[in-house]
């Protein structure tokens, strides 16, 4: 072992480990915000409950300091849609708009239907195959532990009305990128560059998509109804709260838990990123109660607006880049409460012998040492690029995708047995990183944001 | 072996099984049915296009005569729901309007939530806790391979609103009547006797449920807002299809496959009763393609309306009653597509010995013999009601009520597989009693009615 983590520290984690495990109550955090609060998607109401919740809940805790980091946030309001199939078989669809889409006029739009499975095949049609269409791009996702499966077929979603509409589409249909059985939909971000013309543009349910891929499968043309009156508005503002466990020996170094604590509209945001919220102030609360305190500053940071651009995590940075204190080690939750299956790092050489340490000691728990190639999560990406070095534990994603980003993101898809295994290895990582003297260095290189 | 199946009867419906199990495909009929036509909702374009459908089917199939039975049905329209908490946690909440309910005023109805959690409940309650609220059934459906769960707290939805208005609620809201694990609500049909006033009716999403639950747990006064559209429209016209396969020996002699055509408004219908559609026609398809032909007539009815009131199934029994032609036994499919996993009977005493023999033929498929207590499906109630006695193979129900009026009814729920094996056990059932002098006898009682 590493003589950078001393026995007594040694001790003391392994200590927090197995009460977490036993005794952490993560779900009771998620139930009270996904009950009390529950949708909050930047700049609405539901957002600012979400920011007064997480004031009120971290000062119960008894955070040393607790403060609002103000962030200005896009707005886009979803409004009504209405999909359908016109010829040859009319039939109803269940889509969802994807944040970011314009509407469509009043009257809707009705146009022939072309059909990629990739975005890639989108990208090689002329323009005469898809000028007045509506593109449906019909890639399905794929169900992994690690997340490959979304990040493989996200590009369809968040670019790929882009790239129909380059071509002359009139609007854009996408699979719904998530693994969900039942007829759900699942929205998500979608990016128009300044350069090109947004167009309406919709996730189906995978049954949906398989009905569609049927009807045009008959050789006749397709023709699909429209119907959306998605908007944007003004930027509203939204905050980051920011809540420190004050270190004794060295208050300006900086160990980072975060979680986002903006949710999409349709679902309570129970999962995503209710249950991440959750396991980072559990994580405190445990320390706090213990009475013990850190040698340098545990800070749990809840970002504003991961979902609909980061612009959170953007605000936090800028500040962060501007601090005396320095950050020396980030963690996120943001897959979902499923178990944790490995720890992760992407930490310099200097911090590898400490993650084994680490690693160590939530082995026990399910979460054995992983590899130095990882890069974090969506809120981590300003920080990283920044250069701060990152701890990943993985949780279970086999079926946070199932409900991610739909209307069935609620309390029932949280357990809260997994949940207290994730709030240990947060919790020894921890205690370990912010009570050592360990450099964990820079983060190695850029690489592909996870999500 | 009973001396009334003829050994060549018993090698013929035992290479119809193994035939049957094979090759029959009675997923592409379901396939046909869910893409082409979708939903079909008791007097709508829906069903006036599935009885197109049905009627073009049995012709290409190749039945003797095909030929449609008109039917009256109720009128009733979904129109637009929006059901939120308002007091202490404001959250919207997934919920459909039941089948038969009122709409509000149109600017909504804001009332508190009383809770019970079950009928039995409210009946004990004082008008004084229910007057002017708008009660909340909270009965949790069990799962169930026999349907037994829902059996059981159906009538929270069926009786639950008229029961709540009897004691003054201004509105009901159920938990759904049904297992799904994702955000969906199920609806289904609620009924207000002539002398109690109709009441707007919803059914809340199990998970939603959960959370009014929580909500009403905090103590706090909990109000709720709704606002429905839901309104009865004049009566419309549909039909019963009915194909035959004609008797050689004894063509007034009847063995009835049954199913219906119709189905709820929000998914597509393609387990609830698609399946059972393509199971019956598809026995049928079997037999005719085969050249050989029963002594009996093999008739196959798709109902009307069995969802909203059992009209089909009514016109066809007093029609039935007006025929020289007598009903020799009845089979029908309505559980969904899953394994038959044992072969019940209602048939007389001198019926026994051959539905023995039938159960000695699908055991081989996992389809062994039950008891005679079964009643059949709720299309044959009328039928049985007047004596005819039935054959009960009993599907696999353990997943039927995650879909069952809800949304999600749609084709990607529907296992090819399992299909094969309900079209062997149909089709032997059927090629025994319809090639046999076995007199069935009368169905044994008044027995209370199946799903």
């Amino acid at each position: 072992l590493s003589a950078e983590v001393s026995d007594t520290v040694l001790r003391q984690a392994a200590d927090f480990r197995d009460r977490a495990l036993e005794d952490s109550d993560a779900y009771r955090l998620v139930e009270r915000l996904a009950v009390e609060v529950g949708p909050r998607f930047a700049g609405t109401e539901g957002d600012r409950n979400a920011v007064a919740w997480a004031v009120e809940t971290m000062r119960a805790i008894g955070f040393d300091t607790v403060r609002t980091q103000s962030v200005r946030v896009p707005r886009w309001e979803r409004g009504t849609l209405e999909a359908r199939v016109v010829t040859p078989y009319p039939q109803p669809l269940v889509a969802l708009a994807l944040g970011g889409s314009v509407g469509t006029p009043e009257s809707g739009i009705t146009a022939p239907v072309v059909r990629v499975e990739t975005l890639a095949d989108l990208e090689e049609l002329p323009e005469s195959d898809v000028a007045g269409r509506i593109v449906f791009i019909d890639s399905m996702t794929r169900r992994s532990r690690d997340a490959t499966g979304y990040v493989e077929t996200r590009p369809s979603r968040s670019q790929g009305p882009a790239a129909a509409s380059r071509k002359g589409a009139v609007a854009a249909v996408v699979r719904s990128v998530g693994t969900s059985t039942s007829r759900l939909a699942h929205t998500g971000g979608t990016y128009f560059p300044k350069d090109v013309t947004p167009i309406p543009s919709a996730a189906l349910s995978p049954a949906d998509a398989d009905m569609l891929a049927t009807q045009v499968r008959t050789g006749e043309t397709v023709q699909l109804h429209l119907k959306m009156s998605s908007r944007s508005l003004p930027d509203a503002v939204s905050a980051n709260v920011v809540g420190e466990i004050r270190g004794t020996r060295a208050a300006d170094e900086i160990v980072l838990l975060g979680a986002h604590l903006d949710s999409w509209d349709v679902g309570t945001g129970a999962v995503d990123d209710g249950t991440g919220v959750a396991i980072v102030l559990e994580a405190a609360r445990l320390i706090i109660s213990s009475r013990q305190r850190p040698e340098r500053t545990i800070r749990v940071v809840l970002f504003a607006n991961e979902e609909f651009g980061l612009t959170g995590a953007r605000a936090y940075a800028e500040a962060a880049a501007a601090e005396e204190a320095r950050h020396v080690l980030g963690m996120e939750s943001d897959l979902g409460g499923g178990r944790v299956w490995r720890l992760d790092s992407g930490v310099g050489e200097s911090g590898l012998d400490t993650v084994a340490v680490i690693a160590g000691l939530t082995a026990s728990v399910g979460a054995p040492a992983g590899n130095n190639k990882a890069s974090g999560g969506a809120d981590l990406k300003y920080l990283r690029e920044a250069g701060m070095p990152i701890l990943a534990p993985r949780h279970d994603a086999s079926r946070y995708f199932d409900v991610h980003h739909t209307i069935a993101d609620t309390l029932d898809k949280v357990n809260a047995f997994e949940l207290r295994q994730s709030v240990a290895v947060f919790l020894t990582a921890a205690w370990v990183a912010a009570n050592t003297t360990t450099d964990f260095g820079r983060f190695p290189d850029a690489r592909r944001e996870t999500p």
